[in-house]
């Protein structure tokens, strides 16, 4: 019963086929196969407008180097201050962009309001040279606390920072389970919206080391090709991520995987609710489950051998925090987690 | 008849193997893996010493991360102009450093002398903090144009720095092939002779993505797990790189690919020698071939769809110049190429 | 009546006449001058013990300089929200250190308690790979609100940090004001309290552009130099700074200077107690008084042409918060602030 | 008999004045003060144009500002290899673009000519993401070694690299001793023959230390004021570096302290020139004398207390190559320099 995260697990069959059948021959390097070229029309199908997409191997360097391209050394990228990029991956938006400065807000669930962020655009001022300034605002999608973000939502984040001419990325780490949520097109929650970049994630979601950064205006994609070779994120031999896209994009396959584990997720929060003995930190919205747990459920999830993370991170809403002995269980459900693993997790934790 | 480099292959049979062998159930994120810890323990053995190890996908980002984590923003590494780290990755180590400056030395056939180095160093006063500070040394083995420094010739390398504590680095993005060149331990030619930090390359010789920063005093590894991080360069799934390097590793298979793309160099320098009709810019030591190519010869090759890469950088030795019309053609073997290729190229450069 | 801040002012009678008298004949260049050398010296004296220091001529330099000197890329820094070096700075800290992050803490005033540097510690675990790693507490003396730390408190947060090895840093941007106003020696509020390094304000009192980082034990001074020299702040006719601090330190200038400027602090705020009418948003205890105006009082004083600041950052202690139209005004002395200009001050305060 | 830089003399009399004058009373800080107004006044008069001034203490900062402002981080910057950018900051312009690269280029007398700058960028393939990108020519105005370039020679110079839309920068430490020796106007030799930015040194010419980076395009200059901050090199108090500024710039001073300075050196060569014993390794074009010097030379001159630097940087021209025992002694004359000394010179000199 292993929930700790989803990217424990390997790829799926299929990516793992695609990379096997990608593997003969020669082929042009660093990035100019046909494997990431097919890969970019395939991306361009699926946002339905023209994109330029950038193959790396890590969510971080994805992350980065969608900043680094868009902010300057100087600017400030605003944020949930328990997004990834503020609190996960130890300092690398600030390498890569130079030392920029990530401005962390709070919001439940990792979620941003707009107001919160106009608040924030009030306290740093344009054109003072005393202050970083603000040139990009960051959202999770779904959020760190296994939130969605709403069409409107997004676009509501956008009109807030649209005055002060931010541009808006996503961290799509686990854009999968958002879009399989929503049952939406990906256009819609992203340039439709307002977001001009984004960390489209395929590693959580079936691949073994593949995410894409999705620019949407093509403009805002001219230093991208120098950043991610100075960073050695230009792979030589370009096909083996691109293979993994290949196999993730076919027939809608990375579609199917969220929605697997989306549907595991939903199913152990179903069966939590219907035991009524624990209640959610948050709501189940995508493939995660953060369980409050009172240490008699610590022991007996210890005992029957299940595996989840205790969250130290996100503060409770107003008026639910936690009780002495109980902390906040992670439980993620990933397109590797089975059913039966799901149904005895349940059953656990209908018994304390 | 594609002898453009020895990355444009996929990865060996065993490798593809080891690879799929490596996706079933669930691992420790990060480098925590079975895999890893079984691969650091391969490279213990072969190095004949505790070594620390650290797995990424290129060698740009190996190359950069063993120079940033023993040189600081103010040092100076001492290279030959042509090598890969000052001529052929953008940059990468002067972001990764911090902006240390990358001393381009001349030296035929990309090989340093001593005395080239020890006469740089004089120019670079220590302590004088109007000028970086000399911190470390690198060579590339083989070298850019394909020749193999005996362990003599590093152990002179390393005691020409040495009064000045500089490390020693190797690039050893075909080190494969210089081990398999030299019929050498490989701790003979590394640690043994003075290196302190070695990029161990896997990619062109047979990985699809994988390189190791092999440290040899593991007190000089504190900051690489960080430096790693924050270059987005510590895979989730660290097991795609582990099962690459245990399936290169496991029963030499890393030096039969090598002894075989040497042997695939080696026939076509005597196939050309035989003939008598071109000459050699360097010795063929390793899995490459420098040919000076009249207009004739680049006439047949393209007639007959012979891929290779007219190499512009090696300055010929004194006294070869290239004659109006000529070129040298860079011709590699790798772990893919197949004897009949090599015919049938040796076949085209006989009727020149 | 301008109490805009203590930067405004030229220098001092004394500082300028120092400058004036070393401008004669030749020196040697880069800080090797007989000026800087003597103020070694002085400073030595000033602390009671060896010490290392590095004339600059800005705070952002000097603060910048001690931070990048003893904190790593993937460092963080703990230290007020509002202090200079994470609000002030435009992102100096991260371009100097390569990246490292400004971890911003609340406090009254602007003044840190160990519990809330204790508790954030907590949130970055040691050697945890994706957290960036504690490595330096920075505060301010006096605070960004004009508050001081006793040798007591700055002994206790030391104490807070020093089981993880974290440096402590003091912005002395007005530490002559801090001395001052406690009375105490140089020595007891720094290094045996345990303040690693200092950056000792000369031009907020009295000086033209004369900052010192002061290094109490020598080996964190290594990299200085180089950082320095760097970034462009190893001035070739380096005795301009060193005479500014001769000026400053020689027969207790600076302190007298930092007197007078507490003495009119006081003296404003002492008048407006009397009067009754305005409330002080935080204890003037150097240079600086924070009241809170109603609309009335603004209105008055923008009528009689008094100059001050608008306070926007410093949030009010719970139960003391801003009534609509009322706003925290920052009024500063300095040397240069004229005891009738605080009785017409007063005067005007005293009406509203 | 001081001749070893032209930074070793304080500031001349009239500049001392103009600080010693600028001290009183408060002026808005940052920048924003009388002062630093009137000297862009001035500085748009010299230059018969609309300049983006930017103010600095040293030469370093002012260069690597100017680089910084340009260059992206992969970019490359051509320059002569001993020029100061490259030989003489530590490596301060690799700090301030963020790790682009400085690439040395060879030349008589650290003078560039376009058939090697145009051979350079041959080597560096547009758009090629292995490669830094040339975005920048830097020369020096004297050259390092004390030659001028014409305004002919400047403009053919851009000639060669506008094509490729290179930026010219102009390190100017001894741009008054060019002009002065051209008896040109300032335009001439900057934006009229295509310098794009222009570090204008006060120091070496009679400032204390007071330099500006003149951008001559304002959209050039929209990110100098956020580096500069973040260089910590804003001061509180500009008008310290306008007020030299306006000393200097007032009635033609510069100009006047150039003259006498390069009149000094002129002076000196002509008598050794008299003397028939040495010969000179450049020609004397502005306020330096490189002489050859054999040892009973250098014996003299150590007997009498000459004071100079032996230059072991510039090769010298083909043919001239130094023999056994003989240097080149690099003698400088500034505004500081007496006709007395240089006589005393001169006569030591013909003795030899």
């Amino acid at each position: 019963m292993n929930f700790i995260s989803d990217n424990l697990a390997g790829a799926s069959a299929p990516v793992m086929l695609a990379m096997a059948a990608a593997n003969d021959g020669f082929a042009a390097g660093y990035g100019n196969d046909a494997w990431t070229r097919r890969v970019e029309g395939l991306f361009a199908d699926l946002f339905e407008r023209e994109v330029a997409v950038f193959l790396v191997t890590t969510g971080t360097a994805a992350n980065s180097l969608a900043l680094a391209s868009l902010v300057q050394p100087w600017g400030a990228v605003l944020c949930h201050h328990e997004a990834h990029i503020a609190a996960d991956e130890c300092g690398a938006p600030e390498f890569f962009t130079g030392g920029a400065k990530i401005v962390g807000l709070p919001g439940d669930g990792c979620k941003l309001a707009p107001e919160v962020v106009i608040d924030q655009l009030a306290r740093l001022r344009a054109g003072a040279v005393h202050q970083v300034q603000p040139q990009m605002l960051s959202i999770t999608q779904a959020t760190e606390c296994g939130l969605v973000y709403s069409a409107e939502e997004i676009a509501a984040l956008k009109q807030a920072v649209a005055p002060r001419g931010l541009k808006l990325h996503m961290d799509g780490a686990r854009f999968a389970n958002a879009v399989a949520a929503l049952g939406c097109a990906p256009a819609e929650i992203t340039w439709r919206a307002g977001v001009d970049v984004l960390s489209f994630g395929g590693t959580k979601n079936g691949a073994f080391a593949a995410e894409a950064v999705i620019v949407f205006d093509p403009a805002d994609a001219d230093e991208m090709p120098w950043r991610r070779k100075r960073a050695g994120h230009t792979l030589s031999k370009g096909r083996l991520i691109g293979a993994q896209f290949e196999g993730l994009l076919a027939s809608g396959h990375w579609l199917d995987l969220a929605r697997h584990a989306n549907a595991m997720a939903r199913r152990l929060a179903d069966a939590v609710a219907s035991a009524g003995k624990l209640r959610l930190a948050w709501a189940c919205e995508a493939n995660e489950v953060f369980l409050v747990l009172p240490s008699q459920a610590q022991v007996a999830l210890a005992a029957q051998g299940a595996q989840y993370i205790a969250w130290s991170d996100g503060a409770l809403p107003a008026g639910q925090a936690l009780q002495p002995g109980e902390v906040v269980g992670r439980f993620v459900c990933s397109f590797a987690t089975r059913i039966e693993e799901v149904d005895r997790l349940a059953a656990v934790l209908a018994t304390v």
